[in-house]
């Protein structure tokens, strides 16, 4: 944290025009958006019930009924509210923004006087702050204090950032170390990071203040999630967290004491994101270094090659170093999500590329992987082998879907995969006063303001399709305009590198995995680089278990794997060549921007009747292997897959 | 199912006396029996209590109090009782039996006038057989049954086998096809296999027609566990069972139409057991043609190499085909010995030696694993790969101990362990009327009565650490007597064979697994036989997925598997080098009669701050191996095992 914060380039500024990419962020504004609002308001036959808009409609005393589903629903309506906010800041669409100033009145209705607001608590009358275990009022505000700021920074509309604002002066109101206050923070984090975006917002520094106490509080003893009466009592939400310790929740001890990443993957993701967030705002030193600490142990410990964490269903947590399992984890979509989005502040606070390896990481492989290319189906759970067969009748999968599902009772993942591909300018791009960060190789184009300097951003790839990205300069004002532009050039922290300027073949050397080129621009000044783009074989840490004697295949940041439709059924019996040259194929059936891989290997003869085990290594053939990206898996049918291969 | 019935010969009469097993069976009078019996009785500091005893003497009036631990707890008793009918039948100890005494007298004053006898149902006053899914009745029954019978065999005493067969009357008028009867059965099964044991001993027919009347009820619609009236209120006794599907039970549908093994393995195993002996017993053909179709699906779809079955720790069961994970299983103790149970009676009903080979296997592997060399700590799971590190922070894996326990509170293991080894001759030996079989290398001098002809035979054994078999007959009282003796060559269903004959080589043929030597037999006539006993590495069906590209190592019956005291951490780094040299060596703190083998591999080299994933591929190093049986492993303390090993 040696730098001043990077900021974001506004969402509204970036429009991405990517062969692949488009496959996603195409189906946001058409498909995604329209079909959630449908499921939120449980008009969908055949899928789960979200009772999202009815409890609301309930809290605001607009119909007579029950608060049904989890304690948590109200955040569907949030995390929908927040893409659409996202969408409407690139493309107005007036329908859709009526729909959504039609919730928020709803929201508006259902809020207390006093500010409170969570439909749970005010339908079923529960005490508040009650149960801050399970209770979930402080991740809901958090994500309803995310969806007001973005839908402010779209529309101008002040309602639901006041409507927020309301709720988070209650919050300060209840708690704080001052006397009378509670000094309790929430089981499930969220309000940290969504106060800290609260504050940019609105400038009220009580927000910040309120985010820090949550964060230093964290842990401390005696523990109020075991003081709270609901644990006294035997009284839970959730009947499972009776077994729950503490560390699922980040909650055993203080924060400063915590050095490494465990629990439930998504809370700490969020967790890691607030500390990120407070420390860089208040030039917490001590805070940010814990961060790296945890950071290091989540990604170089516990972190799957797809950029996802979580090794165990049971708790959706993280387990031990090294323990990544392939066909029995969790890797929730919202936990890749949330990877991404501590990486994003890490990076933003240090500049240094490595964050955004990972980040990449996640977002081409697991959070994609979340999505069906219809956008009506969600993979909540992303293991890298999965023989539906097995999945199937082994309850120790049971959590396992072998094909993506259409909505879940607990439907964390699909909107919060929406509202990420409808910010991806986030991840793509970060800005000082006179450098703009290139994070991402997706195409687009960007309207650019650096200080007084404006200019327009064309970047044109098809990475890792091909490593070939060339940018281009257009819209200055004056002839030569100084500022700097640093393109990441994944996983090279410190190398010499050749890129072309204006035609003109150049050398640099990266610092902090960035090619930062820093002169005076005018309009037409092209770059071209040449990214690595080989597809190669991996391996994992001989300490992971789960992968020794196996290699995997990679492209860039794309992880491949097989899949049935290509390659038959028995996947675990395939050996992959490593010393065999492996080519770019067409596959049927993939989306366009997206190639398969073909090497060479051998798989273990299949024999009907052969005895279960016998003495003689059992016959191999020479098989011809077919690779897709990881993230398209499924696409083309129920079928076996496989990210880790046996080597031959 | 061609031929007569084989028998048993009496434990009483078999005296083992083998360098290995003494290690086992030596501590079952001295150490095991007298340990659980304070177990029962709740005086074991530390461990779980059992309330076994405590509840008898509630039910009885001795005490005031109320049921506890779980409703078949009662069976604690039984299989105590059952271990030390079987140990006084080869050792009179007046102590012992005075105790096993007078805990029959309290059983019988437990017991209700009309005979019913379950301590939970009397105490809580629940409803009898109102809840068969759960209830553990006649489960407990069974128990009850079979110990009451091996106290009669040991004693000659009739009051507990009066007691039990009060009860199978009490069962037998309550239960049946006939109006006013119960047409159910039972949820966990066991009552099946002891009313025909029952039946034997007694004599009693309607024994035998209630155990048939249970097994074809089964699976019939509507299915009795869901219309009795506690699934109806979703009153249960185990919340668990509420998720659990009906052929969890096997009784999906009626036996005769359940051609897969699946389900509670020990359910499974227990009620196949049962078929297998109302099949023999009836001349049930069609039922028999049934036990062979679950065997072969169970052993050649279903089973680990090291003899046990259940894949899945939920729900503690069977999952589908060749789906054998080797870290996450069940593989419960008692499932190796309900394997144990019916292949020994596949083996009776057919003569053939396919079923001695699996139950060998399960013997010398998985149910001696269940037990320490010290004979007061068990494994209820026996994995065949454990990392502690692992273990202990993956939830996925909580059911997995990495030390073995003092006692359970669900103490099925120990005891049904207990009771095994103190009757291994129902595996060593069985007759019929002019044929000794001779099942297993356990050394041990047997006293045979073939009809009139009675002999002593002396086997002389150090399977499988050497291959020669010496058969000593003595104690003729003529001087040729014509019978058979049959030995079994494992693995080997048609083969031919070299053994000696007072010293003079001879070619013979095995038939079903058998070399059978039948002539005129004087004394002092000794058949010398040289059985494989060569290590060598196996391989399982590529359908394994988590096998492929593994392999283990075997001698004889005995799995062996690396250890982290003999090859240090970090044992799937590991990769063995199937084409060297194998020798045996002796391996320190490895008890009398075990011996570990030495070969070559490499291993990944573990290098502090290695990234977690990288391009090239991880450099190895030659390593020398030291791998033990896997029956012993974790006597030597805490650390990681895994039988499949990488191949080099």
């Amino acid at each position: 944290m040696q730098c001043d914060l990077l900021r974001g380039v506004p969402n509204r500024k970036v429009i991405i025009d990517d062969h692949f990419w488009n496959n996603y962020i195409g189906v946001v504004d058409t498909v995604v958006l329209p079909f959630m609002w449908e499921l939120i308001n449980d008009r969908v036959e055949g899928a789960e019930k979200s009772w999202c808009i009815h409890n609301l409609k309930v809290a605001a005393g607009d119909i007579r009924g029950e608060h049904r589903g989890a304690v948590f629903q109200d955040t569907d309506a949030a995390k929908w509210l927040e893409a659409v906010a996202f969408s409407l800041q690139k493309k107005a669409d007036p329908r859709l923004e009526a729909l959504a100033d039609e919730t928020i009145d709803l929201i508006g209705r259902a809020q207390c006087e006093d500010g409170y607001l969570d439909t749970y608590f005010i339908i079923t009358g529960t005490e508040r702050w009650s149960n801050l275990m399970e209770g979930h009022e402080l991740y809901t505000a958090g994500h309803m204090i995310e969806a007001a700021v973005a839908y402010y920074e779209a529309t101008g509309k002040r309602k639901f950032l006041d409507i927020v604002s309301r709720f988070a002066d209650c919050i300060d109101r209840a708690f704080g170390p001052e006397e009378g206050k509670i000094r309790g923070y929430a089981g499930h984090p969220e309000i940290e990071l969504a106060l800290v975006k609260l504050y940019r917002a609105t400038g009220e520094e009580r927000y910040l203040k309120l985010a820090r106490f949550f964060l230093n509080e964290r842990g401390a003893q005696p523990n109020i999630f075991d003081t709270q009466d609901n644990r006294k009592c035997g009284k839970y939400i959730f009947p499972e967290f009776r077994d729950f310790d503490l560390d699922y929740m980040q909650a055993d001890k203080p924060l400063a004491e915590q050095t490494e990443a465990e629990g439930h993957a998504v809370r700490a993701g969020y967790l890691y994101s607030g500390m990120a967030d407070v420390a860089a705002e208040t030039g917490d030193e001590r805070m940010f270094a814990q961060c790296e600490i945890l950071w290091k142990d989540m990604t170089e410990r516990k972190m799957y090659i797809t950029g996802s964490i979580g090794s165990a269903a049971y708790g959706e947590r993280m387990t031990g170093a090294y323990d990544l399992p392939n066909d029995t984890n969790y890797s929730e979509s919202c936990a890749s999500i949330s990877l991404a989005m501590f990486g994003n502040r890490m990076f933003r606070a240090t500049r240094d590329g490595k964050y955004m390896d990972i980040v990449e990481k996640a977002l081409y492989n697991t959070v994609l992987a979340g999505i069906a290319l219809d956008g009506k189906h969600y993979f909540y759970v992303n293991p890298l082998a999965v023989d539906p067969e097995t999945a199937e009748h082994n309850p120790t999968m049971s959590h396992v879907k072998t094909t993506r599902q259409q909505w879940f009772g607990v439907a964390c993942c699909p909107p919060n995969i929406a509202r990420t591909l409808a910010s991806m300018s986030q991840y793509m791009y970060a800005q000082s006063e006179d450098c703009l960060y290139v994070n991402l190789y997706i195409q687009n184009e960007a309207k650019i303001c650096l200080g007084d300097t404006r200019f327009r951003l064309r970047l044109e790839a098809d990475y890792p399709n091909t490593g070939k990205i060339r940018a281009v300069i257009a819209g200055l004002k004056a002839e030569n305009e100084e500022f700097a532009l640093a393109f990441r050039i994944p996983g090279s922290p410190a190398a010499h590198i050749s890129y072309c300027l204006n035609g003109q073949k150049k050398e640099g050397t990266t610092e902090k995995g960035f090619l930062i080129l820093r002169r005076s621009w005018k309009n037409r000044d092209t770059v071209e680089l040449e990214l690595d783009n080989s597809f190669h074989f991996v391996y994992a840490n001989p300490r992971v278990g789960a992968d020794t004697g196996k290699t995997a295949l990679m492209r860039g940041p794309w992880v491949y794997c097989l899949e049935e439709a290509d390659n038959g059924k028995h996947l675990a019996a395939v050996f992959a060549d490593t010393s065999s040259e492996i080519s770019e194929v067409q596959v049927e059936g993939l989306p366009a921007g997206a190639r398969g891989a073909r090497f060479e290997g051998c798989r273990l003869k299949i024999e009907e009747n052969a005895p279960l085990y016998f003495d003689k290594h059992p016959e191999t053939e020479k098989v011809t292997l077919t690779a897709v990206p990881y993230c398209l898996w499924n696409n083309r049918g129920k079928g076996e897959m496989e990210v880790w291969m046996n080597e031959a």
